[in-house]
């Protein structure tokens, strides 16, 4: 296995650089990356800096670093691109291309992508956060009237997290509810989710699974038995069936795949761009 | 003002081909761009059909329709590139230069960037999350040895947010505590925290910000005041420094600006990559 040095350079958080260079390096699984993210690389002395830092990575590796950058001003950018590296230069690449489709200049300003873009995004975002915490677990069920979305599946099935990422990311106002013991027993939808079957989304976890994670909280217990995950995962199978909701088994899935999923399949809108 | 359609075409969530459409796109910002993202195009079926709604909007807009694609398959990517479209190809224009430099093939397998690596990366993610809803608001205080950070700050001056963000996007196990009118009053850091010194993050909101924040919460009230948001504002900043806390002002910030820099500014190291 050889290794290499790889770098996100951004003017900004460095997420869409990081997000990007890791979109591509997954498909050189035979190769071992040293990943470093340098953030807010904003001006030509901060460069210097990471070229610096570049450089040494250069001395140490089997092969010059890997540069993945998203700057936009072009006189940052010239400096960094005097480290010995091999560049993939996002902004580069593809602005002059994209100003000759669109017969205009760019604003080449820096770090627009994510920055507050305005304060009703922010306040959106924020609210949704602040729903999902509300209406986490079952905890309240009044507010459901301005869900977007209910999430529902057993305990540990990701419910909590695939809520909390559909506010962070697309500000919707995602709530979730556990199916108990009475309601999977009784194989019935809880009377209070009722009402708004028609934002309901059922979560399936594979039982084996379920028995794992369950097992890192309560070793041993009964709640984490491969048969009463088994028992819990069948029934809530059998409600969702019964009650035309529409579901998704989410065992091999990501809470980024898992969001993005259930927006396909519900067409719900997102509220932030 | 001209508009554009805009296409984030992806075989898996879409999430980086929309960060890294929309990071360009937002350099030309005197261009109204209608976006659409289609995640999941992970077969010639599916892009063929991509290709009708693309070929479908360039009969509407002024001009053909942009595509940012980060699909992997060459079969897949062909059938796309049919659309009558500007391609931001992402994989096309950049896998055969890294192979080069790697003197390697890429595997060009599908959807890899927001997968399940592996089961513990899951586990460390999952656990930051409900470690941080565990932990928030200062709900607890038992398992701060266990925090990788703890925010504090105001009432809603972003503490929860960012902690999620920490979470979600890090696996880093975040906390946050609030201040309150008591500690505010004596000018000191809670007693709880003292132990935890080393872990503290203060943040700072600008006064006039957090009253219109605070005023679309509990309108008219004291707590929204713009007295008594300078009075709170001030009295965190003077503990900061009296206390040596690190801390930031997050009024321009958006919570991925605020957790990139806090992780900067503290050097905590991410538990996901």
């Amino acid at each position: 296995m050889s290794k290499r040095h790889a770098f996100f350079v951004s003017d900004g958080t460095g997420i869409t650089a990081e997000a990007l260079g890791l979109s591509l390096l997954s498909q050189f699984s035979h190769v071992t990356f040293e990943r470093t993210t340098l953030p807010f690389i904003d001006s030509v002395d901060k460069a210097r800096e990471a070229t610096a830092q570049i450089d040494k990575a250069a001395q140490e590796g089997d092969g010059r670093p890997l540069v993945f950058d998203t700057i936009v001003d072009q006189g940052v950018r010239a400096e960094l691109a005097k480290a010995n590296a091999f560049f993939v230069d996002i902004f580069g690449t593809f602005l002059k291309p994209l100003e000759q489709e669109l017969t205009t200049h760019s604003s080449y300003s820096v770090g627009k992508s994510h920055a507050i873009s305005d304060r009703q995004a922010y306040k959106t975002r924020i609210d949704a956060v602040h729903f999902a915490l509300d209406n986490d677990d079952g905890a309240r069920t009044r507010h459901y009237d301005q869900a977007d979305i209910i999430l529902v599946g057993v305990s540990r099935s990701g419910k909590t997290p695939t809520s909390l990422y559909l506010a962070l990311q697309y500000g919707l106002r995602a709530a979730n509810y556990p199916l108990t013991e009475e309601d999977l027993d009784g194989e019935t939808l809880p009377k209070v989710l009722k009402p708004y079957k028609s934002k309901i989304f059922g979560l399936l976890v594979d039982a084996d699974r379920l028995a794992a994670i369950r097992n890192e909280r309560m070793p041993g217990s009964k709640y984490a038995s491969p048969r009463q995950c088994e028992i819990e995962v069948r029934a809530a199978q059998t409600i969702y069936k019964r009650e035309h909701l529409p579901c998704m088994d989410v065992t091999e899935l990501s809470v980024e795949e898992i969001a993005s999923r259930i927006m396909q399949l519900t067409g719900i809108k997102r509220r932030l761009s």
